[in-house]
């Protein structure tokens, strides 16, 4: 479908994108762009480049796509290093969790006759670099698109049929829109997580030492989430200011009604509560969105349990 | 080990003991003790249990061993409707996700002569019922006990030997220490995750809809949580009232915090607090609560990603 791929930001996803363009012959020569020379030799030593190097500028020649797949914090140097060196008529996408931003500061950049095209694949884990990159981490994953008005639509389509190519579900969305629901499906959530293991860490070594040991009654997932890239969720949030900060603003209301109920004993307000969280998993769950796909395999015989989907349980 | 054990409450836990029990014949007989007819029927069907009432005081007549896996807001009830019923020499002892107020609540109504030993083993799922129950639930989890002073060793050491007996990992604990502890590892997670729901839920139909779709971004993980049983939840908070708006109340503080960096656009802030939560998560994994069992058979060929650990995940 494209020729040149040049990646820049080679990590988790950018190196998961190169593995499964190449399994599935989607493109021919993968470029690595990153401004690590360990992740470039990285990238040489598995494979998964046929170039790689730390000079961004070079890297885009010559290229039909490019796609960003670097922290939302770098977009601005980033469009400004490799502007002048666009090929007429490539494509420049990203996989940035946050995408009013991400127009902001890149769309300047773009000259005519290149198509900048932002979107954002849900899908992730909690791990970082190229080595922890796999072929399979946006099969059956959202896919979302937030194409400018004025890109032409076969532009765009061709960006499509890349992603369903790989085998993700694609669903077109308006930037601000996009904005608003991560913020409450991804960013509030690892705020959160972030949060409460920071609250954990500072009760001192021997409550610590404890939530350590005794950490599988909850506080286990939230340790996962907040184990993320620091420098990656830094710039979601320093991007996705207003949408999070208005969440949290609901979050804190509803959180504070919550302290009221237990410090009064009103069971019937939290059970009530309690009770309606139940019926959205439900729909959770028969949206498909809740994976059993490993537990009918591993664990026949015992009663139906909720999905081993931790490897791509931390999708941003 | 015993002859006579009854099961008061025959949910998830209750009826995974009477299966742990069983399978491990540390048990003659088990006896379904439930207010539902409806489960001690099941609890037959499934063949569980020898015998299942509904009459308490009838049940834990002629048991060396009675075991109350019942909602901890129903234990002073029970407390008073078994107290004439007990056997000379039998040990009461229960599985609450809190201890101090199983103490002050149950205590007064155990006789002279029989050994109340409270006790939490830290295992669950997010399911209910007693068809929900496995007998591995325990197997390598944590069970907490809380002797009191007065209770002679070698009656601890009896239940001790009961649960090492279905593998659980035992550690003794001072009830108020155990209550902090799971105020911190557990009640909260619980809290904030049923309380994220809500305000979800809470955001009108067009981006309700959004969320469920878009849910694996983080948001399902706490869906997952915010599905465990109302009323054994309602009756944790109201019971462990004290330590949950303890660290609820820091936990506020810390997520105004992270509400002020946001604001400010302090990203050195955020970096630096999502850089030490990686550390504590590296903690949990090197201390084994981080279970790689299932990702070494079902995902080899993938790089090591984290546990399905999810059906024990939900732990209280």
């Amino acid at each position: 479908m494209f020729d040149r791929v040049c990646i820049i930001g080679f990590g988790l996803i950018g190196s998961s994108l190169a593995r499964a363009l190449v399994k599935k012959s989607l493109v021919k020569t993968v470029i690595c762009a990153d401004v690590s020379e360990d992740v470039c030799k990285t990238a040489l030593r598995l494979g998964l480049a046929q170039e790689a190097t730390t000079n961004l500028s070079k890297a885009v020649e010559n290229c039909d796509l490019v796609i960003i797949c670097a922290p939302v914090g770098a977009y601005a140097a980033i469009g400004a290093t490799i502007k002048d060196h666009l090929q007429q008529g490539a494509i420049v996408t990203d996989v940035g969790s946050v995408k009013q931003a991400v127009v902001e500061q890149l769309q300047p950049h773009i000259p005519a006759g290149v198509y900048f095209i932002p979107a954002h694949p849900i899908a992730g884990t909690e791990n970082s670099g190229p080595e922890a990159g796999f072929a399979e981490l946006f099969v059956n994953r959202w896919f979302l698109i937030t194409p400018l008005e004025k890109t032409p639509a076969e532009q765009v389509q061709r960006l499509v049929a890349l992603w369903e190519g790989i085998e993700s579900r694609v669903e077109t969305m308006d930037p601000k829109h996009h904005d608003l629901t991560l913020a409450i499906t991804s960013h509030l959530p690892h705020l959160i997580a972030y949060t409460i293991v920071g609250t954990a860490t500072a009760l001192g070594d021997d409550l610590q030492s404890e939530v350590i040991k005794f950490s599988a009654s909850g506080f286990r997932d939230f340790t996962r989430i907040a184990a993320s890239d620091p420098v990656m969720w830094r710039d979601i949030f320093l991007n996705n200011r207003e949408a999070v900060l208005e969440i949290l603003q609901r979050f804190n209301e509803d959180i504070t009604q919550m302290q009221k109920a237990i410090r009064q004993s009103d069971g019937d307000t939290l059970f009530d509560h309690f009770t309606r969280t139940r019926a959205i998993r439900r729909q959770i769950i028969d949206a498909g969105q809740a994976d059993y796909r490993y537990s009918k395999t591993v664990q026949e015989g015992t009663p139906p349990v909720e999905a081993p989907d931790k490897r791509r349980g931390s999708a941003t």
